[in-house]
């Protein structure tokens, strides 16, 4: 049936999801506070800085009044920035006047207080503008939703029938979801991944190969894995689409900045020259620092992670960092 | 302490874990029966046809004669072919006097039977020839163990203490070893992985991009690890380096023989041409056959294995194939 949406966030993968949910038959209306960014996909239906050879479906709509944009809508998806979810949220729920079913898309652990996503959403919507909250992640560039290769993504939420609600929503012959019970499970895999990411493009800027890259993307993910459970997820939501699959096309692909950055470090260069030649935000280095205080706070084992902690933070050789790891008493598989 | 160990098959693989051995200390006898190569290994100490930039270690001695190779060893490693490893274990245990640690180090199922790998050694070697069968499995190319660089695999036994004991023999500063309880599973994600690196090379064929490659290898390796379970395998074992470890190798590396047969598939080319092309040996296209026949045994569902299967051997058209499987009714993850 025909639902009404407001996509809250018209960056590439806000502006992808859109796409998939006008071609699947759904009224969508695109929200952003960006004036000549809304009056473009208005006019001409293009999104050049986010999606340049994208022609965005005519009948997605943008808005830049969020009272506007949420209005009598059946789902609301939060496609923004970490750092701007709780604004956002928060004017969301001053300007709702119903009860939509709540999704986001984004990845990230809140700065400071190192909440989960859907934590912060249900911290700042009242409960009568919020139908439960669904969490969709999995292995997706927007670039190639948006051309109709073939994506596959979880939606998770503890409510059965919600999850499958968002998954009948955007499912398509191009794009498949995956119900999934666990949400601390699917966004703590989905934040934590870039810490392996770094890890990953450092060890191909020392020149490994690819026993290295499939070493520390395992051994990574256990790791990952044993704070995700420390924090009340499922251990096998990590060997799915939001863990093992979103890893995949993170420590893979050479567009990762993640990856890109911990290229630089194993090249030998310092953590400001790399963030200086990126010039832009490399999420991994603050989600590492994030994974360091929980793995201590919650007493979790993580070498991996504090290796690249102290490589970033403590100015440790990397390559003295690899023969340590390489060279801890030997240990087992299988913990759980 | 210093081990007598017998490596019986020099070939790539062989030849990489018995210099580790040698340069663990050990006092390692390389066995096979191509007269030829063991006296190049002896004389040369080379094996040019397998690691052509190798200089093997002078305190690798190689050996024809399988009695000679196995006297008075501590240990016995099989790296023969799946399909000689029945025959070379019936040989060994007519020949061996003491009770070695048996190792096994090959992939694969045997054809026919579908039998691991630990069951042909169980069946062939007399109790008092053995003790135990250790499993050594992951994400490992020769060519990068031989000029040392950084590889971690597992060593599964359901006898920790062999494990360990296997565990302290190979590891050092490049090559890190996990134990793990879990025979089964370790065996059967090694040997059912080349039918996902079938699938991953058909989508890059097909001219699909990393998000495709994600779905195929996290959804393939659901399946794998349902067949797993299944057969008695603990499910969280597919997480780890002989599970999505090696599936990371084998489907992201150009160099695996059965992506590349996979992608000429994708091509549009059918299976005799494929095959003649490659020239070779693709491990993936029987363990579909095996894997598809125990499925049907045990009542498991593999529907990606079930689409390759159908490529393969019932003419379906390989996009066909690949839009079915996206339109399949909704499901959801976590099942176990």
């Amino acid at each position: 049936m025909k639902q009404k949406v407001a996509v809250l966030g018209p960056g590439s993968w806000g502006t992808a999801l859109a796409q998939v949910l006008a071609e699947n038959g759904h009224e969508v209306r695109l929200w952003g506070n960006n004036v000549a960014q809304i009056n473009e996909i208005n006019t001409y239906h293009t999104n050049r800085h986010y999606l340049p050879d994208l022609k965005i479906p005519e009948t997605i709509k943008g808005e830049t009044e969020l009272k506007a944009a949420v209005k009598d809508v059946d789902a609301v998806l939060f496609v923004v920035p970490t750092k701007a979810i709780r604004a956002v949220a928060k004017e969301f729920s001053q300007v709702a006047e119903n009860q939509p079913v709540i999704i986001h898309a984004s990845k990230g652990l809140e700065q400071g207080s190192h909440k989960r996503i859907s934590e912060v959403l249900t911290e700042e919507i009242a409960a009568e503008h919020r139908k439960g909250v669904v969490v969709l992640s999995g292995p997706s560039h927007a670039e190639e939703v948006a051309v109709h290769d073939i994506t596959t993504i979880t939606a998770a939420c503890e409510d059965r029938k919600l999850a499958e609600y968002v998954q009948k929503l955007f499912m398509n012959d191009y794009f498949r979801i995956y119900t999934n019970p666990d949400v601390i499970g699917v966004e703590t895999g989905a934040a934590l991944k870039n810490i392996i990411a770094l890890g990953a493009g450092a060890l191909h800027g020392l020149s490994y190969g690819d026993d290295a890259k499939a070493a520390i993307m395992t051994r990574g993910l256990a790791e990952i894995s044993r704070l995700g459970v420390a924090m009340g997820a499922n251990p096998l939501t990590f060997i799915g689409l939001s863990g093992v699959g979103d890893l995949i096309v993170t420590c893979t692909s050479v567009h990762s900045r993640n990856w890109r950055a911990g290229n630089l470090l194993g090249k030998g260069h310092k953590l400001d020259e790399v963030l200086e030649n990126m010039g832009m935000i490399v999420e991994g280095v603050s989600t590492t620092k994030a994974a360091k205080e929980l793995a201590d706070r919650l007493d979790v084992s993580m070498p991996i992670t504090e290796t690249i902690y102290d490589v970033l933070y403590n100015d440790k050789d990397v390559r003295e960092a690899c023969r340590e790891l390489m060279t801890r008493e030997g240990t087992f598989e299988n913990e759980f």
